[in-house]
C-alpha cells in the first residue's frame, strides 16, 4: 500500500505549534491573574485580551467577545439572529460547517455563487430581490474552501447593500493574517456599515486546541451573544485567552505569524506548480494565503463516486457536496466537481504526489 | 457604610484555587501532549482524562464525555432529550440556571417539592401519573440551593420510577465530594438503572474558570452528545483538560480536596450556628457537606422586598424565587420566603454579621 496522503480538514501541521511559548505562557498567566483566570466571570471573554483586540481593531472594548473558539460564536449567532423560516446567505461554495450550523439553527441556507474575486454580486442583488436574510456569512480572505478573496470594489458593495436592505455581514477571517503574497484589502468592517460583524479565532495561528475565537461587532449585539453565550455555558474558559493575551503582551505573536508564513508559503507554491500542471484543464483558485487551493473539474471529468475511488488508492478527500449550501433557483450545485485542496499539513512531496493520484482518477 | 456581605452566587474563594500547581500542570500538559492538546479533534474530551474518570467511576471510555463545563454539558442534554411541549422535573426548589437552560430548551418546568432528605418521592409519583418528563433533574447531594441530601431509599425509587416510566434522571453531582461529615450515599447510577446521567466538573474541586465538566451515561446518549457538542463547538478546550488531568495524575486532587474540606467546614459550623442563633424559627437546611445553608422563613416573616431592604443594609441576596420552577397543581411557590445561604467565600465574620443583617429585616 502507498502511502496515505490526508487532503481534507484545514489543520494545522504539528510543527506549526509554538508549543515551549505557549506552556510558559499558560503557566504565567494562571499564575499572575488566578483570581480572574481561575474563577466564574469574564463572559464576554478575559480583560486584557479584549483590550489588546480593541486597540488592534480600532473599536470599543464593548465591542469585542472572546469565546470558546469561532464555530460557537457562529452558534451564538445564529441562535441570535436566525428567526423561523428565515434565510441565511453564504458563498456557494462555503465553509461546511457553518452551513450545518445555520441549518441546524433553523435557517434555509442559500448559496450566492463564488467567482475569482470573490460572491457574485449580480447574483446577490438578484436573491435579495426576493428576500432579504439574517445574514450574510463571508470568508472573504483566502476563503475556505474555495482560496478566493474578495475585491475591494465588491467589499464596499456588499456592505452598501447590507445597509440598504438590513441584513447583516459576518465576515470570518481566520486566515487573513496568512497572506504570502500581496497587500492586504480593507475589512468589510472598515467601509463604515452599522450591520457588519467580524469573526476570527487563533486557531491558525497559535492553536486550535485552545478554542479562543473572537467577535467584533455593535455593542448591543455583542452584549446580546454575551447573555446567550452566559446562558449557555456561563462563563468562557479562561486560561486559554489568558495564555494568547501573554503571548501577545511578549511580542511573540507577530513572529510566530512570519515563522508561519515561511514554512506555509512555499507548500503553497507546490500545490499551485502541481494544479497547473496535473489538472490543465480545471478552473484553479490559486490564492495568495491561507490553507486551501481548490479546483473546479471541468464538466467532463470523470468525478463517480471521486472520493471512493481516490480511498482506493490512498488519497483522502473531502465531499465536494459538503460545502454546497441549497442552490440559488435552479442552478445546479457542482459539489461534485469541487475539490478544496488544503496545503499546510502535507510535505511539499505529499502535494505532488497526491495531486498526481487526484489527476489519474478523472 | 457597613462592609458589604455577599450571600449569593456559589463562587470559591480564592483562597481555594492551587494556583502555582495549576500553572505547572498547564505548562507540563501542554509541552508534554502538544499534537494531541492543541490540535482539534478530541471531540469527547481529552482521552487520558476520560480514562481517569472511566476508572473512578467503573464505567466504560464510551461512556465519559468530558465538555467546557457542566452547564454546556446541560445545555447539550437538553437539546438533545427535550421534545417540543415536552416537560422536565426538578427539586423544588433548584439550581436556577438549571432551569433557565430547561426553559430556553422549550421545556415546561416542573418543580417537585424537596424535604430535608431529598424530593418528595410521593409527589414525584402524583406527577408522573399525569406525564412523564423528558428528564427529572437532582441535585442529590448538598443539593443547590437548599442544601438537602437525597436519602438512600429515595435514591433506590427514584431510579426504579425512571424504569417503570421510561425517563432519564440526571444526577449532578459537583459537591459530592466535599462531604465534610458523614458517610457518602451511593450513587443514583450505581442502582444499575439504564437511564440515569451522571453530570460533574472541577469547578469546586479545582477552578470554576477552566470550565472542565464531565457527563457519564450509555455509550448511545455520550455518542449523540458527542456529536451535538462538535456541531456547536467544533472541539472541547483541550489544555485545561490536559491540565486537570495531569494535576490528577500527579496524586494532587485528593489532597486538595482535603486542603478545601479543612476550609470549608468551619464556615459551614459557623453559619449553622448562626442560622440557628438568629434565625430560630425557620425550617433550616443544614448540609453536610457543599456550599450552601438554606432556610425556609415563617409564614409571618417579612419578606416584603426582601432582596431590596437587605441591599439596603450592605447584604447581598439572591432571589429566592429565581430558584423556583412552575409549581407542580396549584401548590403556592414558596420563593419569597427561601434564602440561600453560600457559606465558602465568606469568612466566619461576615456570615455572624450577614446572618443576624437577614434577621434584623424580618
Amino acid at each position: 500500500m502507498s502511502e496515505k496522503i490526508v487532503f481534507t480538514r484545514g489543520v494545522p501541521p504539528p510543527e506549526a505549534f509554538p508549543t515551549g511559548d505557549l506552556g510558559e505562557c499558560f503557566d504565567a498567566a494562571v499564575r499572575e491573574d488566578a483570581n480572574v483566570v481561575l474563577q466564574y466571570g469574564q463572559q464576554q471573554g478575559y480583560p486584557p485580551l479584549r483590550r489588546a483586540l480593541a486597540a488592534e481593531y480600532g473599536v470599543e472594548e464593548s465591542e469585542v467577545m472572546v469565546g470558546n473558539g469561532s464555530l460557537q460564536l457562529q452558534d451564538l449567532l445564529s441562535a441570535h439572529l436566525i428567526t423561523p423560516s428565515g434565510a441565511v446567505f453564504t458563498e456557494q461554495p462555503s465553509y461546511d460547517r457553518a452551513i450545518a450550523t445555520f441549518r441546524r439553527r433553523g435557517a434555509r441556507t442559500v448559496g450566492i455563487p463564488l467567482e475569482e474575486d470573490g460572491i457574485s454580486v449580480e447574483k446577490l442583488e438578484e436573491a435579495l430581490e426576493k428576500e432579504v436574510p439574517a445574514f450574510l456569512y463571508l470568508v472573504p480572505d483566502f476563503q475556505n474552501p474555495a482560496g478566493a478573496t474578495l475585491s475591494l470594489e465588491k467589499r464596499r458593495r456588499v456592505v452598501e447593500l447590507s445597509e440598504e436592505h438590513g441584513f447583516w455581514v459576518v465576515e470570518d477571517i481566520p486566515y487573513r493574517k496568512l497572506r504570502y503574497a500581496g497587500e492586504d484589502l480593507p475589512l468589510l468592517r472598515s467601509f463604515g456599515g452599522s450591520r457588519v460583524v467580524t469573526i476570527s479565532s487563533f486557531s491558525k495561528l497559535l492553536s486550535p486546541g485552545i478554542r479562543v475565537g473572537f467577535a467584533l461587532g455593535p455593542a448591543g449585539l455583542i452584549s446580546a451573544l454575551t447573555r446567550l453565550g452566559e446562558y449557555t455555558y456561563l462563563s468562557p474558559v479562561l486560561p486559554t485567552q489568558a495564555a494568547v493575551s501573554e503571548y501577545i503582551e511578549r511580542g511573540w505573536l507577530e513572529p510566530n505569524i512570519e515563522r508561519l508564513k515561511e514554512l506555509y508559503s512555499p507548500r503553497l507554491s507546490t500545490m499551485a506548480e502541481a494544479v497547473r500542471r496535473e489538472l490543465p484543464d480545471a478552473q484553479a483558485f490559486i490564492p495568495d494565503g491561507g490553507f486551501f487551493v481548490s479546483v473546479m473539474l471541468p464538466e467532463g471529468a470523470n468525478t463517480e463516486n471521486l472520493v471512493g475511488r481516490a480511498k482506493d488508492v490512498d488519497l483522502v478527500l473531502t465531499p465536494g457536496s459538503a460545502f454546497f449550501a441549497d442552490p440559488l433557483d435552479d442552478e445546479p450545485a457542482a459539489g461534485d466537481r469541487f475539490v478544496r485542496l488544503p496545503f499546510c499539513a502535507v510535505t511539499p512531496e505529499q502535494i505532488d504526489e497526491g495531486v498526481k493520484r487526484l489527476a489519474g482518477l478523472l
